[in-house]
């Protein structure tokens, strides 16, 4: 059983897919390792660290060549992968709604794709779960970006020069990276505040300090969907949480927004009008401006200041704590595989549950229920 | 009596000496306000919030034409403000012993220049310190600025992909930008530790529950000087912290040094062989890098890799801040001022204690001890 791990060819990606601490865990599974060399630098970690592990490091081709499995953080250029052995799996996250183009390919090349964003939301699954590891740290990075453009202190600070007041800061989109978000604020020393369309939030909200600002007695607000996600509200929802936002956003002087919907564009929740309201100075970190935004003028990849108020842009925000973000992330890939390996095959084999959810290609076809609705192909 | 409030020509220099209260409140001892034009822009404060308070905005000829007390967080280039009353007040950081030849300048220019940064530290004054008040929020940007380079989580965090641990990070200085840096620190969930050549520094490292590390028994370690600074330590103490440091800092992932000496080179503290020996990934923030830096390696305004650490050297750190330090920058001249307020005259008058203090230019000539000491020059 021969797994890779690729260095990662995406602008501003700087994860790996596979640590030295992984590369162990495979060894003791009884798997060879092959490590693309270079893979692990951006997220500091040498050639050397992975080789003191029982890896072997060497150029793509030849680490590609009689592969098993493949991972990735994001999915790599299927041209580049072709040395391996017929059917090899690719797990990785794929992007799957957006890069469809690439999930043929790897259909074509007649690999067995797995798409580690499409792990179901169940209890078993959880430490296999790319986007919830991810988010945590983008929640968690947001606040500290917010912070990095603020011109004021996040805590109060009691000097001799008199009190410096703290910020306040309002969260919305209340999953895991919204929560990371609270925690982070709160540990700042900001006054906390955090909106979220599923009312069940509120209590999650609350139970971190923070004061949870819901719009009530709305038709729509419930809005939990299938496996957990956030699914589209009512116009009169929308309506009434852009009242809400433009009453309580004012006071702010940091927000962050989280809101994604899963292939689809991310919702509008802050428009320029309501940004104009705001103080000159204050922050808005935008987590969903490579799903379009959920802020009015966020642009990608950049910091730009509307009516005085920055809006943070960043792309790939999990790559901006790389290391950190590998760790879990090689982690959520072995807790994946490892859950699923025979011992007497020497190989994973995965259940129907997992399996069907997370497999986008195999046997030359695009076979995955989520990805065949929502492109309205069946093959 | 006129008082105006300059806009900083500096560059890198986003900070402003009065603000929207400080207007306000000088209004009310009977003063007015002229503020050059665009002079809070960059601490997110317009022209009309000056305005509002009752002060004129006007260009800088204007401004300074009669003015009694000119308001600088810098020291204005002295040609630009000619137009001042004589024997006008300039009060601000004039950094005297760097810039010494513009303090000579004010002097040939008839003006009474008071250096904020001499301000004596007894508890009466300690309102109207600007390096306490400016220290302050550069120790909190500090860790902020670590956090922003660093490629993990500052707190432990326990998620379903397995444990983040937290960052060791080791502040060096416990002066006030170095106690604020343990709080930050502390509340971002890093496990802190501290040091400083003071022993009587260890209590204050403790009661932030950080923990206290101290060179002991070495000669020369009671380096608390005159008006509570650090003072140069003896050979064999630096080479015993040399030691201390060389064991401890190997093990860390975040180090802030702060050691300052006024008036002298910053002290070493951290050597290129040192460097070498912390894991790559780690960040150093050399709050002294403008008085040559406590780093080896450590570049102004620029962020350096060595050894696969990274060593930022950010120029002028309260203005990254520069909300929140003008407000307190502005506080500080404020109770300066009003404290030795004389009604009748409708004019501060100085007492000899702060006044000689903070006085480097009288009538044609540099006058200050301090500065003519280190200088060697009697006028």
């Amino acid at each position: 059983m021969n797994i890779v791990i690729l260095k990662e060819m995406a602008p501003y990606e700087r994860r790996v897919s596979g640590t030295p601490e992984t590369v162990k865990k495979f060894k003791a599974l009884g798997a060879d390792i092959a490590v693309e060399s270079g893979a692990g630098l951006s997220a500091s970690i040498s050639d050397e660290d992975y080789a003191a592990m029982g890896a072997t490091v060497t150029d793509r081709a030849a680490a590609v060549s009689g592969a098993d499995i493949i991972l990735g953080v994001q999915g790599p250029d299927p041209d580049s992968i072709s040395g391996a052995k017929p059917g090899a799996w690719i797990v990785a996250g794929l992007n799957p709604f957006v890069e469809r183009a690439r999930i043929d390919a790897y259909a074509v090349g007649g690999f067995e794709a797995l798409a580690m964003e499409f792990m179901p939301r169940i209890t078993r699954a959880q430490s296999m779960d790319i986007l919830s590891s991810q988010s945590n740290l983008s929640g968690y990075k947001a606040v500290l970006d917010a912070a990095a453009e603020y011109g004021r202190s996040f805590p109060m600070m009691m000097t001799a020069a008199g009190t410096v007041s703290p910020a306040k800061a309002f969260i919305m989109g209340v999953g895991v990276a919204g929560l990371q978000a609270i925690a982070t604020a709160k540990r700042l020393g900001a006054q906390v505040s955090a909106t979220d369309v599923r009312s069940a939030t509120r209590e999650q909200i609350e139970s971190l300090g923070a004061k949870a600002i819901f719009v009530e007695s709305v038709a729509g607000i419930e809005g939990e969907g299938k496996g957990g996600y956030a699914t589209e509200m009512s116009e009169e929802y929308r309506q009434a949480q852009a009242e809400l936002v433009s009453s309580h956003i004012a006071k702010q002087d940091i927000v962050i927004t989280t809101a994604l919907i899963p292939g689809k564009a991310a919702p509008r929740l802050i428009s320029d009008a309501q940004i104009a309201t705001m103080k000159p100075g204050s922050v808005i970190v935008d987590l969903a401006v490579e799903q379009g935004g959920n802020v009015e003028g966020s642009v990608l990849g950049e910091v730009v200041e509307r009516h005085g108020v920055k809006i943070v842009g960043h792309r790939n925000v999990p790559s901006r704590l790389a290391a950190d973000a590998s760790a879990l992330f090689a982690r959520n890939l072995y807790n994946f595989l490892s859950a699923f390996w025979n011992k007497e095959n020497n190989a994973p084999v995965l259940d129907e549950e997992i399996g069907n959810a997370v497999r986008v290609t195999q046997g030359g076809k695009v076979v995955n229920e989520r990805l065949l609705q929502l492109t309205g192909v069946t093959q």
